[in-house]
């Protein structure tokens, strides 16, 4: 077939594929938003059914043929940029999803609906051994997916792949083992200071959803600043997802003791969102319309969270905003101790809920708990006793109950396991980044608190999502900042940060 | 092939079919209801290739041949009867489907969301000129699938047919022709009474929309009784859709001046969404799960909102709830006034909003009109000038905007031409039902009043919604009340009625 068929044919495609990914994402916002509860069965059918027609599609021999005839080195010298981009990218992802059966994918898919449900259910139970049958299941759809793919190296390789491509275990234990003590070290610092001793909440009292939801309603608008095409919404667990190039939607959560966890959670998903909308409309409907990983797309939520949310100068209108938004509960805080409080360190047992310095303690743990689960050293039975232990053991708490530890977080009961690492790597990407942005943008941190957030998105939009899935994560870093991945670098960021705000 | 093994097929590609659709109503519903303005473009692309996608499944050769074996006379006498009805009503759907090539279908879906939008935007802006080049291009569609399925007798029934199979214009002619002149001259029966020209509103000044969500949300568990299988949106334009057999939703609209129209609004809603949860499970995911005409259908929506939820019985206690939740607005107002405001007629502008005796008048315009443009004896440039020549000539009034007369419904910029008849067929089944059910069940009225709906919901699951789709529409009207569709019944069940609230 010629040369121009073949490309006219992948990018039908892809397109047909994106489309149904679209509506699959859909009914997938719709499950954790608005779908009546007795709908799940129906529903879990419904992605297992798209989710097998886009794999079909995917692993279709024909697709498979053109692909391999792209690929040839005469014929791939000879297209243009992006196509041959597209090919090669293509065709790396799509050799990698044939290796898994069609079967597997549906039975896959109807499992972790149901699996997600059962989560819920043992969350509000409080009660592990509800979840227990239905995590076991899934770590042995893990393994069998680890046996279909296959990477080289340490099977959880292949997990790791899915979410921040070619990272692996070997590259990745040396960097939690650096940051691990480095973060205690630090902890342990800010723990014997006289502000860490004294600190206390000064946001008491109850926090009405209506005015969190206007402060919610003041901050998106600031980052997303084009109407009509996202929307926010409530979900137990805050997510940002993309039915089209111009609808993105996100999610937060109110908790009307903590307003300040609703505020940081709306910052954080619009941060996501601002990539999807910004990704390049040349590439939509491509492989190429996404950013290139998890991590990097966990960089944007975390800059715009951590950096620019919690800065002393941003603290400044916030603090309007609350004032304006909790008049009775506002009285007699001072901005100094709202400023503090925004950056509280304390160990505690809800990963959403941590600070930036204890954040990451969070994310090894779950690392090292996925790696003996996977490696088969932990038994699903004796989780929460272990997690219990490595709780106290880094971070000197110790949950009461399954909810405030094991049963957290959503991700095991999808089946993302992988995806935790990408939360650390964000955040450390998200400190080089603004190292850098600051040398690029004069007067940056001002403009923090001035709401001037132009230049940084259009900084953002030049430097990270405009390149789509076109470069590497590490190489858009590399290009930026002149350096990839540095774990020193996120150390100073806070070492700095803290020292100024605890004084040690 | 082994019978079995042709069964199995089939039941699998319904199945896939059904879920597949389910997403694609979820795309329907999210566009109606949530979506971003800017996600109308992706959206009617993801409508295309779903609808593709089943269309594909669906005149499939495989399935095709599975069902000729199926239907030879040899094997289908050995079949079970439901597979035996499955089998059968799948087979003329399918015969009907393979009448109309893909490309249509995907250019069609593609069509219909930007036509709805452009609907949209001339309705807010009033400007029926906005809409007609698109309305021009959907009339062209339809003359294009007439064409294709091309059913006998006029060409108008292949468009009727797909709401009300088996219906036809000689069929219908006649029934609006002898229902027209009946229905004016009780308007004029009632237009001559002291009752009449004394009619004044008493709801008066402006009812908060919360109060209006109240009532709406005491009403409709009362009828949909099960939990969490349900849920109410706001919409332009009220609907109802099947998300699955456990999740059916519906939309209602809240105008600040006219309480009682997102009641009856809401219980007409209720009226669908009980039908199709009532829907038999044993034919979840086939060809039978559904009704067998949108004329059934609407009998139900209609015996709710109008027999059920406008009589004097029920007026007690929603006059209670009115008093409850808007004291100010309904101090002074009398409960006979408020039981007769429920139940004015008078000649008015909006379909959605005329009454009992008016509404088919309403249907009967656009019938002709909708005849009219098909047999091409109207173009669309004279349909705004048209429209109000026949509301002045049939009503005696004259919409001062386009927005008020022919851009007042959603129907035509969806293309469902053809389905306004349904919705006079339903309210003349309604009061055929409502005759019988009377017999059926000791004093029904007085139920009404008592909010003792589960012998009457029992009733309509034992005689309507039981029956899916195994059995023409006309033939359960018939087995249930000794006699099919009735227009002397409707008539008769009116002047009851209304004589006895004009007193003519």
């Amino acid at each position: 077939m010629a040369t121009k068929d073949d490309l006219e044919f992948i990018y039908e495609v892809q397109k047909e594929a994106s489309l149904i990914g679209n509506a699959a994402s859909l009914l997938q916002w719709d499950l954790e938003t608005y779908m009546p509860k007795k709908g799940i069965e129906d529903r879990s059918e419904q992605l297992a059914i798209l989710s097998k027609l886009v794999h079909e599609m995917i692993i279709d021999d024909k697709l498979w043929a053109a692909l391999k005839r792209l690929m040839k080195s005469a014929v791939l010298k000879k297209l243009t940029p992006k196509d041959r981009l597209v090919v090669t990218r293509l065709h790396k992802g799509v050799e990698k999803s044939r290796k898994v059966p069609t079967k597997f994918v549906t039975d896959y898919t109807k499992f972790q609906a149901i699996c997600g449900e059962k989560w819920k259910i043992a969350r509000e139970k409080n009660k592990f051994a509800i979840f227990a049958p239905y995590l076991e299941k899934m770590i042995k759809f893990k393994k069998q997916k680890i046996k279909y793919i296959n990477l080289p190296g340490h099977p959880y390789n292949t997990l790791l792949d899915s979410f921040e491509e070619g990272m692996t275990v070997k590259q990745l234990k040396p960097i939690f083992e650096k940051l691990k003590p480095e973060l205690v070290r630090l902890l342990k610092d800010i723990k014997s200071t006289k502000q860490y001793k004294r600190q206390k909440k000064t946001l008491k009292g109850r926090f009405p959803e209506e005015g969190q939801q206007a402060i919610s309603d003041w901050i998106y608008p600031q980052i997303i600043r084009e109407k009509d095409i996202s929307r926010i919404d409530k979900s137990t667990h805050p997510f940002t997802v993309s039915l089209g190039t111009q609808d993105t939607r996100f999610t937060t959560r109110f908790d009307d003791k903590d307003p300040l966890s609703s505020f940081t959670g709306t910052v954080h998903e619009s941060g996501h969102a601002l990539y999807d909308l910004n990704l390049p409309q040349k590439y939509a409907h491509t492989t190429l319309h996404d950013a290139p990983s998890f991590g990097l797309h966990e960089s944007q939520s975390r800059f715009w969270e951590n950096i620019m949310s919690r800065s002393e100068s941003f603290a400044n209108v916030l603090f309007t905003q609350f004032k304006k938004g909790f008049p009775t509960q506002m009285k007699g805080v001072k901005l100094k101790d709202f400023y503090h409080e925004l950056n509280f360190v304390k160990p505690s047992l809800i990963r959403v809920e941590a600070d930036e310095v204890t954040y990451c303690l969070h994310i090894i743990l779950r690392f090292e708990l996925e790696l003996a689960l996977i490696e088969g050293r932990l038994k699903v039975k004796d989780l929460p006793a272990e997690w219990n232990r490595q709780m106290k053991a880094m971070l000197g708490v110790t949950p009461k109950t399954d909810a405030l530890g094991v049963l957290q977080d959503v991700h095991w009961s999808c089946g993302y396991f992988g995806y935790f690492p990408t939360y650390a790597l964000g955040t450390i990407y998200a400190s080089q980044l603004f190292a850098q942005m600051k040398k690029d943008i004069p007067g940056l941190e001002r403009k923090f608190g001035k709401l001037q957030f132009v230049p940084i998105i259009n900084w953002l939009k030049k430097h990270v999502h405009s390149k789509g899935d076109t470069i590497r994560a590490d190489d858009i870093i590399k290009k930026t900042c002149g350096k990839g991945l540095d774990v020193d670098a996120y150390v100073s960021y806070l070492r700095t940060k803290y020292k100024k705000i605890y004084g040690f």
